[in-house]
């Protein structure tokens, strides 16, 4: 992997780095935070997914994370949202669909399959290059925000032995049912709903035997609330489940990284707890 | 004024507005951090004045002000860096030169000063319909970056009767013998260069009464540091005069937000004590 740039922040560095990858058949980037304790010893990750029309940027340059990362020692890797550089049909023309909207899942369905595999390059791919190549440790804490949060709930609820935590922001909870994940699916993964059910959060938390607390900031004044995140179904099901789940609705609160910033600090002591960066008590 | 938008921040509002400038015989837009003690009462003013190519968008996304803000009891100020919608003759052909580059001077030369009077319009006319619209006090503190340090600068020397305190990061300390200053200043100002000394703080900082305490930091990695930026003139300058001045050369900090986001908290203090908000011991 190649150096872009390295950029010092609270202490450490913003980082970003560009690889080939094997999974997506496209050359890709992203960002890290690499705290100032990275410097003396391997660190924990959250790993950050973002939201529609994101890049790897928008999270490191807005978010306001480093502060606390810093003090916890937490490193924190930013995926970007999708494949690039390819050119498929119609893979430009809508900012919820194709470029920038991946959807954190693997496409079944041509010409998608080809790339748009973006579950296995974050859940995989990635960690291992980024834990083979910088001062980070195997322990994964997932977050993210919209489609992203959408998708640090797929991978805790598909994969919760990888992950000591789990949290979101305004997550797409039930992509099954709204027209963002409707488009997307049916697309990436065809039209038979019963191949839905594994990437949908709503569905899949019926099914999951290891119960990882899961976390959610919501704005109660955010446009998309209703129609697309719709996080009544997920608390639905998790009651139904018996699962675990805390749903914080914000009172003036939209769906902007102004909102994502005013918890980021709630969500990494979250995280630190679970991987032992501070005491439970804390 | 029109409100263009109003966005939940650490428990106060980011708001946008649109108003007609006479100043500058345009329409402006800037932005204004709210903390949540102005719901109650009338709140004390940072004026943030931002660099090159930035817009009034850039501090409020990028500086992670709004969360100490929040707990000093701050508003905070963003003015757009120049005048909008004219098209005068290569106004928008070069970044560093008018349109996003208004330099905070008062244009004396055709056909820029029917606009580009921003030194005016960011000490007069915009505190003025800020303090009479919106819940703050004229208790004001003024900071900046880049170019808006030097425009922080101007404020404090030409005026300091109103400001309680002066911060910049990585200001242009001596435009009058740098490449982007002697641009402007020969365009917006005329070549007579005995007039650009009202508008260099080095030049300045010989001439003022008042002494305000002048608090820098500078990124040593900075790739401006040298042929632009020029901290070690106002040093100079400084030491002659007597004048209290403070640079915190940063190592491994560039000329980026990231640099600004990693010492924002150190001056948003400097300027609460000076405005009372905190001791003066804190």
């Amino acid at each position: 992997m190649e150096k872009l740039s390295s950029t010092g922040s609270f202490g450490g560095r913003v980082e970003r780095y560009k690889h080939a990858s094997a999974t997506l058949n496209c050359d890709m980037e992203f960002g890290v935070y690499l705290p100032p304790q990275a410097d003396t010893g391997p660190v924990p990750v959250l790993w950050w997914l973002s939201g529609l029309t994101c890049t790897d940027e928008n999270f490191m340059q807005k978010a306001g994370a480093q502060r606390l990362a810093a003090q916890l020692g937490l490193a924190i890797v930013c995926p970007d949202t999708s494949p690039r550089g390819t050119d498929l049909p119609g893979e430009h023309d809508d900012w919820d669909f194709g470029s920038g909207a991946g959807f954190y899942v693997n496409a079944t369905q041509a010409p998608w399959d080809r790339h748009y595999r973006m579950y296995d390059y974050v859940t995989k791919e990635l960690p291992a290059l980024v834990e083979a190549n910088l001062p980070v440790t195997g322990q994964r804490a997932v977050s993210g925000h919209s489609m992203g949060g959408h998708g640090a709930l797929l991978c805790a609820l598909r994969e919760p032995e990888r992950y000591a935590s789990v949290s979101a922001f305004a997550p797409i909870c039930h992509p099954s049912d709204c027209p963002w994940g409707v488009k997307a699916f049916s697309h990436y993964l065809g039209d038979d709903r019963n191949d839905w059910r594994a990437w949908d959060a709503t569905q899949l938390l019926t099914d999951v035997d290891i119960q990882l607390p899961i976390l959610i900031d919501q704005g109660a004044d955010d446009p998309f609330l209703g129609e697309q995140l719709k996080p009544g179904a997920l608390e639905q099901a998790a009651i139904c489940a018996h699962h675990p789940l805390e749903i914080r609705l914000r009172e003036g609160y939209d769906h902007s990284y102004f909102f994502v910033a005013s918890f980021i600090d709630d969500h990494l002591r979250h995280h630190a707890k679970a991987l032992g960066l501070i005491a439970s008590a804390d």
